[in-house]
């Protein structure tokens, strides 16, 4: 079984408009010492083991539902669990 | 300068709609290795140097308004930046 970690987070060139309200928050409640916020997604994948590569799973779902390549880069992290 | 990575996630215990809504649509496109998915939030800030500790202002800024501790957990990384 594995676990794997995506973050997902939006292109440097893509505003970032909840961001950017988190950031006038944050001013607002005077941490004025922040000088800009980015918001992504972070999720957690349980994903049994099969035939196919981790990797390869991973990276298509990412490609076809888990991310918009348009506006969004992504990493991953794979981690093995062995049950007890 | 500080790079400040915030992870979010529902607490165990908390249903996940998002998450449970990306796991039945990553089943009807034949992703039946997954088993689960939780989905959280991602953030980055960039925070100025001050006199104040810097892990205590990201905790204070959680506590108030990064996370909403009745339902979520959230851990960090603070990184320094020097600029060149």
């Amino acid at each position: 079984m594995y676990k794997v970690k995506v973050y997902v987070t939006l292109r440097e060139s893509v505003l970032d408009p909840q961001g950017k309200a988190v950031t006038h928050s944050l001013h607002a409640l005077n941490y004025t010492e922040v000088t800009d916020v980015r918001i992504g997604k972070y999720m957690e994948l349980t994903i049994e083991k099969s035939d196919r590569n981790i990797n390869e799973i991973v990276e298509e779902m990412a490609a076809k539902l888990l991310t918009n390549p348009v506006i969004e880069d992504y990493r991953y992290e794979v981690e093995e669990v062995v049950p007890q």
